[in-house]
């Protein structure tokens, strides 16, 4: 059976997974890359980019979960992009593509959970933009088929993981606790009372200030 | 310089330091027995109520630091007693002395936050509990005057702990996160953007599966 998993979810200790002031400029707002900076220091993220060195420790293999065994990818409409409502510039020159280039890292169908359908958008490399306004079980639902043995990876943001954790379809689940206090944003563990109970929960320190946090359902 | 330091202070992962629902069977509310089981383990728990065994490692090491160096504890209205605005049993035979018994486990002044003063009440072995109207800095000054050349021990709760560190008062600060999710109750962080600006923040992992956080001030 394939897992539903979350791989690489940055969090600052007062628990918020993106700050305030999501902009075209500012994906993750006030929080700038101070949720990632441990990743970006990583051998995983350096090749990448094609670049030599960085970390090959604890961050380092957590890092490179994020890319194995996946079919499909479900993510939220803020981690697509910044805009709400209905899309304003399709068929435009300007018609947003996501935030990744003409090659994202996904390689798979993607399906962008929003209240406001289009058509997909084929990108290069097999990764396929499908937005589609579904609950959470009935995205999980499309993007199994898509993915076939593989898993599918649930890419955030906080908020899309929140829901797919209360309907309780998340299998694993690898959380970055960073040292850092964000103020406001949008939280992580709002609401989810009790969670622990359906969770063997694992938490690991890392030499560089992060807490890697692992869910695993019972 | 005598430091002012917070020890084992539990919160639970979505970062709330104390439970909803206090009353006087239940000092941390619906929490219950949850963010300190970790602290009964050890070594040092087991010698206060005169038992054998018990943990020796991190969480033990850890543990021991609340009896170490302290020449007085400031603590916040909601830690002596669930009551809240006027004391109503003073003088009566049911008065209330806090949670811990005819000998509590200070041995120091304690200087209890309230916006209701009332005469201060002496206990064996040493504690004497003084009740004060007071802002943070006011607090300090007093604590201090009575502790001496020892520290000032920053007991809680979440709100307590919070002005303090509003108020730049804090200068270590040891807090134990337990990998439950309470829902609900008093947080830890709020309102603290940028803190992590002021101190050095180190993470440790315990076998047990709760993360010691250790919090210096630069």
């Amino acid at each position: 059976m394939s897992l539903v998993r979350v791989h690489n979810f940055a969090i600052s200790l007062d628990g918020f997974g993106t700050g305030e002031g999501l902009t075209f400029d500012a994906p993750f707002g006030h929080a700038g890359h101070r949720l990632h900076e441990w990743y970006f220091a990583t051998r995983f993220w350096h090749s990448k980019i094609d670049e030599s060195g960085g970390s090959s420790g604890v961050d380092d293999v957590f890092a490179q979960q994020i890319d194995l065994g996946f079919g499909a990818e479900i993510m939220g409409r803020g981690k697509f992009g910044p805009q709400t409502g209905p899309w304003l510039d399709l068929g435009t020159e300007e018609e947003w593509r996501g935030w990744w280039g003409p090659n994202p890292p996904f390689h798979t169908p993607v399906f962008v959970l929003t209240h406001h359908e289009r058509p997909s958008i084929e990108m290069e490399g097999g990764t396929v933009f499908h937005f589609v306004d579904a609950t959470p079980g009935e995205a999980l639902e499309l993007a199994r088929a898509a993915a076939g043995d593989l898993d599918v990876r649930l890419g955030g943001g906080p908020t899309t993981i929140r829901e797919f954790l209360a309907a309780d379809l998340v299998d694993v689940m690898h959380i970055v606790q960073v040292p850092i206090l964000l103020g406001r944003g949008v939280r992580l563990w709002d609401g989810l009372e009790g969670l622990d109970s359906r969770y063997d929960i694992e938490s690991v320190a890392s030499p560089s200030g992060v807490t890697h946090l692992t869910l695993t359902r019972r």
